[in-house]
């Protein structure tokens, strides 16, 4: 299986490039093409966004490639997911997309396209401590769509989306069809007053009112808030869900980190 | 004139309240009614929302108030910002409300509702740097609607919010008609990957790109961005007014700042 990296959003490390490559060629099940748009630099960016777009729509529209895995998040891949996703080739359809944080926007956009796109650790998770579980988990679902890489309690349609992601993509041409959803999201390095303002917004979506349920990852790096806010993350999603008549389903197991499961966006 | 203080979102300091209600004494063209609630503390909030909302609806309907000034920002008003628009006496109608930062979720509601909604400096704003000029320059308006404390290139009708607080309203209930409308927005405390993201959701709107012009404040205190973002908010800016068909109108005189001017939201 041929599996493209690319990065939509920030430069990726060599040295994780590098390591997931190694893990590729030890299973001996995968070939991983990390194409060298993902070592640029533009600023904040893995470089410009035609740059990026070009690198995306190639591997989109190339035949010989199975899946395309998003090689880590930051910031960005909104500023060209609309462009990616316009007059797609037959052959963009008939792979699979994986990744997650700020890669939502175009797991958002593929979605809404009928296209298969995955929520799942990324390349640049092998830095993470125990970060080479990650990859495998990741790697197990693209090959061989092992179950043991789900999220252990997915009631299909699924769809998983980090907190400002999801909020900032609400109203946009990525807002995909949130009826009947089991919708997770997590966060990361917030206050927890934006969390609440943050759940404010989403949960105020006539859209996202229509999921069948909304349940919490981990909400991880929480910054400071000052004063205390008074009540942690999950009061805070089970308060919004409670004002808004949306289901709140407890916890989910993703998040920032090396245990990061496997959501399958669709049925 | 009698202006009510009450506080939907953070506490006030008692330092500024004692310094806002000198200044107003020694004008003695208006009385300061500072509310109890503005010194209350629940977590990160002035008081629960409850009685937020209570202190926020009485000063509200009570004929004897000509204007309600908000304390501070901070965070919380949307908490209660649509119970306390909800079944208005007469009362709440004929005064003026004046704001900025987090206030404007109220503001919003507000001026949607057909009420006077004024972008404005706050009484905690005295404990800033060259404070007293913003107290006096709210007052002037509150008191005589002074023509000197308007921002001075204002096209009306006008509306000015905090970009974030706009993101984060956007979809909700509160969300008012941007038609036709002198747009001005600001920012405070955030990484310029934030304020480009934010433009990204906020020019995504219909209905912010039915808006005459959108015009820039100052966005400070800017967080560091790692890497350097390469380039500054009012190219980001100008960048989504680009693509979205908005016309950009340059920059305005509003911030979180002792210099912040005056919009009265409307014609």
């Amino acid at each position: 299986m041929r599996i493209a990296v690319v990065a939509p959003s920030c430069t990726l490390k060599r040295e994780a490039a590098e390591r997931v490559q190694a893990i590729g060629a030890d299973r001996g099940d995968c070939e991983l093409v990390i194409h060298p748009q993902c070592f640029l630099s533009d600023g904040h960016f893995a470089g410009p966004d035609e740059v990026r777009l070009a690198a995306l729509r190639e591997v989109m529209a190339d035949p010989a490639v199975d899946a395309v895995w998003f090689a880590r998040g930051g910031y960005g891949s909104n500023r060209i997911a609309e462009a990616a996703l316009a007059d797609l080739p037959d052959a963009a359809h008939r792979k699979l997309y994986m990744g997650y944080s700020d890669a939502g926007f175009l797991l958002a956009g593929l979605q809404k396209a009928g296209i298969a796109a995955v929520w799942g650790p990324m390349p640049q998770d092998v830095l993470r401590d125990g970060g080479e579980h990650a990859i495998y988990r990741a790697l197990n679902w693209i090959v061989s769509r092992d179950p043991a890489a789900l999220e252990p309690d997915l009631q299909p349609p699924a769809m998983a989306f980090n907190l400002t992601v999801l909020s900032n993509l609400l109203g946009t041409p990525l807002e995909p069809d949130f009826s009947g959803v089991d919708l997770l999201i997590e966060d990361v390095g917030e206050q927890l007053y934006r969390i609440d303002r943050t759940m404010f917004h989403v949960a105020s979506s006539a859209n996202v009112r229509r999921v069948s349920r909304l349940r919490l990852g981990r909400v991880s790096d929480v910054l400071s808030n000052d004063p205390e806010f008074a009540c942690d993350e999950a009061a805070i999603v089970e308060d919004w869900c409670g004002r808004s008549g949306i289901r709140f389903g407890g916890r989910a197991d993703i998040g920032h980190d090396a245990q990061n499961r496997v959501v399958p966006f669709g049925s």
